[in-house]
C-alpha cells in the first residue's frame, strides 16, 4: 500500500494545538496563516505520495552504484524526482527570501519532511541534508559566502554535505586527523579522508559543497583545535559558476542495512581547495549549528517511517481473517480481522501513540526553533533557546528509538509476511535503524542531555521545563475530564524532580553516575515529555467532544492508552537509574 | 570477527548447574557422561567455526536462488558443510540408535544447535528442520514408518519439512484448505498449496519428506479435521529407495530480511501421493509434537545469534579508542577503549544478561524434554511434562525478544560501524528478526502461557512452578550472600502469584483480559525465570569465589547487573497487566 501523509493529525497538532498559524502572526510573521501552511502540506503529500513513494522500494533494491572510480550513480528515477522538487522550489521552502527562498518557519519544513520521509527516506536525506548545510552557512558564513553559496543551496542546483567522521573519529572528533593548510590566497589545502558522507558523491546536482571539519597546522589538540571549511567539488568563480574540478574523491560508498538509495561515502580529499567557515578553531560549536538542525530533521523523518509501517499494519489487522473474536462474529467470513483481538490493538496503539506523541513533541521542538529566532521578545527567544537545548537530543533518541520499537510491532502484526519483502515494513525497519546512530549515536544525545544540559547547570533548565509542565498540571487539575491524565503527569514531573536532584547529588562524587543513568534518563524524562503532550492533546480534544470528526475521540482514546499501558514504563526507569553505576563499573574488563 | 562457542559457558550449564551427566545416569544413560558430552560440543564447535561461520556472510550474500521451475539452489558451499554434517553422522545424533542414531539427549542437542545457529542460523535451519521431523515420525509414526523414514532422516540422505501455513490459515490452520482424497491401496492424494515452508525445497539431499497438514472430504470444520500427512519428494518403496517424482513442486521462493540461505519455499500438491501420520482428524496434535520441539529449538538458534552478535560488539568495545574516561587514562593512546564508558558497559551486560540467562533456561527446558521421556519415576516424568508445557512458549518468545533487543544493543556498542554490512552484525538482526514471528508469532506464544497454561487450569501448574521457586528462595535465605538475589526473587514470586490470581478473576468475566495481558504477563514470567535462574548461578558461583577460573566472578557480576538493572522492568509489567483490557478494547476500529 502507498503511504498517506497524516495530513488530519499534522493540522490537529499544528494548528490546535501549537497553533502556529497565531504563533507566526504574533512574530511578525502573518502571511504564514493555516490555509498557506495546509497547501504547503497538501503538495508536499501530492509530491511526496505521487513522485518519491513508488521509488522507495526500487531505490531499495537497486541501492547506489559506482559505475566508474569516483562516480556515484543514484537509484533509477532519483535524479527526476530531484529535478521535480527542484523545479517546484521545495528546496527553498525553508530558505531565507534574500536568497530565493520562501522563508517558511522550521516547524512547517519538519512536517514536510516527516512526509517525504515517511514516502522515501533515502531520497528525503539528500535535499534533507542540503538543507542542514544552508543553516549552517546562514549562521557562520561571511556575506561573501552566504552570497556566493546559498542561493545556489536554496534553489537546488547545488547540494551540501556534512564531512565529520574519520575512520578513528567519530564521537570523538577531537582524534580527527585531517590537516587544513593556509595558502596565501586565504584558501587552504585540506587533505584527509572523512567516511560516512550522507550523499558525499551523487549524480542529482551540478556541485556538492562539502563543509569539513580539519585542523590547521598550529592548532590545539582535541576539539578546540577543530576548524569548518567549504570545500566545493566544483571550484565556482565569484559569479557562483562552477569550475575546475577540486581534489575530493569519492572513494567508495559503503554496503549498509538500509537506505540504499542514499550514497553513504568515502570522501577522500587530497591538497583540496577550501575556505574557513566562521572563526579559526571554532569548527566544532559551527557544525553543531547544522548537527543540531539535522537531529530534529532525523527525529521526524523516523516519525515519517514509523507512520509508514503503522499504515501498512493498520491496513493488514484490517483485511486479515484469522481466528474468531470473542462477541463480535459480525460477518459472514469464519474468521475475523484480527484488528479485534486485544494483542493486535495493544500492538497498533503502541504504535499510534509513539507516533502522535512523537510528531506533536517535535513539531513543538521545531516550533522552538522558529521562537528562538523570530519571537519579538528576548527573554521569550532565550527560554526557547534553553528548551531547544534540552529537548533537540530528547527529539533525536526518542524519536528513532520509538521508531525501531513500533516498527518492530508493525512487523509483528503482519506475523511471518512482515518478514517478507514485497509487504515492505521489512525496509523501512532496515531504514529507521540508522536515526539511532547517526548524527550522535543515541548514547551520546543522552550524554548531552543529561551530563551535559541537566547536571551541567545543576538541574537548574530542568527544573524550569518541570516547572512548565507542573504549570500545565494545576490549570488542568480542577476539570474532572482531565484528571485521568494531570494526576499521574504530576505525580511523574515529581518522580522526575526527585531523580534529577538525586543525580546532581551522586554526580558531584561517582564519574560515572551519569553516563550509567543517561540512556534510561532520556527515555523517563522523554516519557514525560510525551505524558506531557498527550494530555495537552486530550485538553484539546475534550473541547471538541461533541464533534463528528473522530480525530478528537481518538486523541483522547489514544492518550488513555498511553497512559494506561505505556507510562508504567516509568517505574523501570526509575529503577534501573537509580541502581547507580556499581554493576557497570566493577566488573573487570576480562569478566565481559 | 569469527564466531567462538561458548564453551566454557555451556560446560558451566550443563555440568554445574543442570548436573546433566548425573541426571543422566539417574536415568539409565552414564554413557553420556562429562567428557563425552564435552566431546560433543568442542566437534561441533570445530564444524561450526570452521565449515559453516565461513560461509554465513556469502549464504546471505547469494541467497537461495531458482535456476529452473521448481529446482532450489543453496548458496554455494551449503551443499558440502552439508555433506560433511552428513558424514560425521551429526544428523542422528539425538536419534535413536534403532534408526542409526547416537541417542544424545536433547539437552546436548540444544546446545550443539545453538553453537551452529550461531555460526550460521541459514545453513543450521536445515538440518534443525529435518531433525523435528524425526521427532515428529517417531512419535506419531507406524512401525512401518518409522522403519522406513527415520533411518533415511537419522542419515541425513533426506530432509524433512513441516507443511502447515497457507496463504489464508496462518495462526488460524482451522481456516486450512488443502485437502486429502483417500484412495483404494490406503494412501492419499493431496491437493493445495502451503507457504512459508523452510527448506521446502533445496539440492542438499535426495529426498525431502513432507508434513503436511490436509483435511479429508469427511473432517468436521476447524482445527479437529485437520490430518497430518507424509507426503514424500520422490515416492519410496518398502526398502526406502526413492522412485517416482511425486506431484510436489516448489511453485516460488520468498524474498526475506534475513536468513537469505535458507529456502522459504511456496509449495504446491498436486494430487500429491501421501501417508496419514496418526490418527485421522488428529492431525495438529501431531504437528505440535514437531512445533513444541521446534520452538525450543528455535529458541536457542536465537541464542547462538546474540551470542554472535555480543561478540562482535564486546571486541569493538575493546579495541576501539574513543574519549576519555574518567580515572582510567593508561594507555600511550589519546584516547580509551570504549568499554570504559558506563553506557557502553550498560549495553554489553544487558546482552551478557540476556544471552546466559536464556541459554541456562532453555537448557533447562531441553533438559525438561528429556526428563519427561526418560525419567524413571513417572511422577518426575509427568512433573517434567507439566514444566515443558509451560516453559517451551516461554523459552521461544523471551529468547527471541531478547535477541532481537540484544542484537540491536550490539549494534549500537558499534555505532554507525554497526550500520555497515561487512561488520556482521546486521545479518544477525536481520536474520534473528524470523524467530519472534515463525513457529507461531510470539503473541501465540503469550496466548499458549497465559490463555491455555496458566488461566487454562486456573493457575494450578503455574502455582507449582512458583512454589518450586519459591522453595528454592526458602533454602537460599540463610546465607548471607544470596540474599542480594534471594529477597527481590521472593519478592517477585510472591507478586507474580498475586497477578496471575487476579488474572484468573478478571478472564472469568472479560473475554479480553488475557488477550490484553498476554504478552506482557509472558515477559514478566520470563523475568522471573530469568531471575530464578540467575539466583541458581550465582548459587553455584559463591561456591567458587576463591576459583582462578574467572567465570565465577563474572556469573555473580553479572548476576548482580541483572538484579539491580534489569529487574526493575517488572514494575512496568505489572502496571501495564493491570490495566486491564478497556483502554485496547474500547476504541472503535475507526479510530486507528
Amino acid at each position: 500500500m502507498t503511504y498517506q501523509s497524516p495530513s488530519r493529525d499534522m493540522q490537529f497538532v499544528l494548528q490546535e494545538l501549537l497553533q502556529v498559524p497565531a504563533m507566526l502572526a504574533s512574530c511578525g510573521k502573518p502571511e504564514f496563516d493555516a490555509e498557506t501552511i495546509d497547501q504547503v502540506l497538501t503538495a508536499a503529500s501530492q509530491f511526496a505520495s505521487k513522485v518519491i513513494a513508488p521509488l522507495n522500494e526500487l531505490g531499495d533494491e537497486h541501492g547506489c552504484s559506482m559505475p566508474a572510480p569516483g562516480v556515484v550513480q543514484t537509484p533509477p528515477g532519483f535524479k527526476e524526482a530531484y529535478d521535480e522538487f527542484t523545479k517546484n522550489g521545495w528546496h527553498g521552502l525553508a530558505c531565507s527570501p534574500e536568497h530565493g527562498g520562501q522563508g517558511f518557519p522550521s516547524v512547517v519544513e519538519n512536517a514536510v519532511y516527516e512526509i517525504l520521509g515517511g514516502a522515501n527516506m533515502a531520497w528525503s536525506s539528500y535535499p534533507g541534508m542540503s538543507h542542514a548545510t544552508y543553516v549552517n552557512v546562514a549562521t557562520n558564513g561571511s556575506p561573501e559566502q552566504k552570497a556566493l553559496y546559498l542561493p545556489k543551496i536554496a534553489s537546488g542546483e547545488w547540494a551540501g554535505t556534512m564531512c565529520l567522521t574519520e575512520p578513528n573519529a567519530g564521537t570523538d572528533l577531537g582524534l580527527m586527523r585531517t590537516r587544513a593548510v593556509p595558502q596565501a590566497d586565504g584558501s587552504y589545502l585540506i587533505t584527509g579522508s572523512k567516511i560516512f558522507i550522507s550523499g558525499g558523491e551523487q549524480d542529482l546536482t551540478d556541485n556538492i559543497m562539502h563543509l569539513v571539519l580539519a585542523r590547521m597546522p598550529d592548532a590545539p589538540p582535541g576539539v578546540k583545535g577543530i576548524s569548518l571549511f567549504i570545500v566545493p567539488k566544483f571550484l565556482p568563480d565569484a559569479h557562483g559558476v562552477a569550475g575546475a574540478r577540486n581534489a575530493v574523491v569519492c572513494g567508495s560508498i559503503e554496503h549498509k542495512l538500509g537506505i540504499h538509495g542514499n550514497s553513504t561515502c568515502t570522501i577522500n580529499f587530497d591538497g583540496a581547495t577550501g575556505w574557513l567557515l566562521g572563526a579559526a578553531n571554532k569548527g566544532l560549536a559551527g557544525m553543531f549549528v547544522q548537527m543540531n538542525h539535522m537531529r530534529v530533521l532525523v527525529g521526524v523523518i523516523a516519525i515519517g517511517l514509523m507512520e509508514s509501517a503503522y499504515q501498512k499494519a493498520l491496513a493488514y489487522a484490517k483485511e486479515r481473517l484469522q481466528g474468531r473474536i470473542s462477541g463480535t462474529r459480525a460477518s459472514g467470513e469464519n474468521a475475523d480481522p484480527i484488528i479485534g483481538h486485544a494483542d493486535v490493538r495493544r500492538m497498533l496503539l503502541t504504535q499510534k501513540a509513539n507516533i502522535e506523541g512523537a510528531r506533536a513533541l517535535a513539531l513543538w521542538t521545531a516550533q522552538l526553533s522558529d521562537l528562538q529566532r523570530i519571537h519579538p521578545d528576548a527573554a521569550k527567544r532565550e527560554e526557547a533557546v534553553e528548551l531547544l537545548g534540552l529537548l533537540t537530543p530528547l527529539v533525536k533518541a526518542l524519536s528513532s528509538d520509538l521508531a525501531v520499537e513500533s516498527t518492530l510491532l508493525a512487523m509483528q502484526v503482519l506475523g511471518g509476511h512482515g518478514y517478507i519483502r514485497e509487504n515492505g515494513v521489512e525496509q523501512h525497519l532496515r531504514d529507521v535503524r540508522i536515526v539511532g546512530l547517526y548524527e550522535g549515536t543515541n548514547g551520546v544525545q543522552s550524554m548531552d542531555l543529561l551530563g551535559r544540559k541537566v547536571l551541567g547547570d545543576g538541574g537548574r533548565q530542568m527544573g524550569k521545563f518541570l516547572d512548565m509542565a507542573a504549570a500545565f498540571t494545576e490549570t488542568c487539575s480542577p476539570r474532572k475530564a482531565m484528571r485521568e491524565f494531570a494526576e499521574p503527569l504530576a505525580q511523574l514531573i515529581a518522580d522526575v524532580r526527585q531523580l534529577t536532584s538525586e543525580l546532581v547529588g551522586t554526580s558531584a562524587d561517582d564519574p560515572h553516575a551519569a553516563g550509567a543513568a543517561a540512556v534510561p534518563y532520556l527515555r523517563l524524562v522523554g516519557h514525560l515529555a510525551l505524558a506531557w503532550t498527550w494530555a495537552r492533546m486530550a485538553e484539546v480534544a475534550l473541547k471538541h467532544s461533541e464533534s463528528t470528526d473522530s480525530i478528537y475521540a481518538s486523541k483522547i482514546a489514544t492518550a488513555r492508552f498511553y497512559y494506561q499501558r505505556l507510562l508504567p514504563q516509568t517505574a523501570a526507569l526509575c529503577g534501573e537509574i537509580r541502581a547507580g553505576s556499581s554493576a557497570l563499573m566493577e566488573p573487570a574488563i576480562d569478566l565481559f
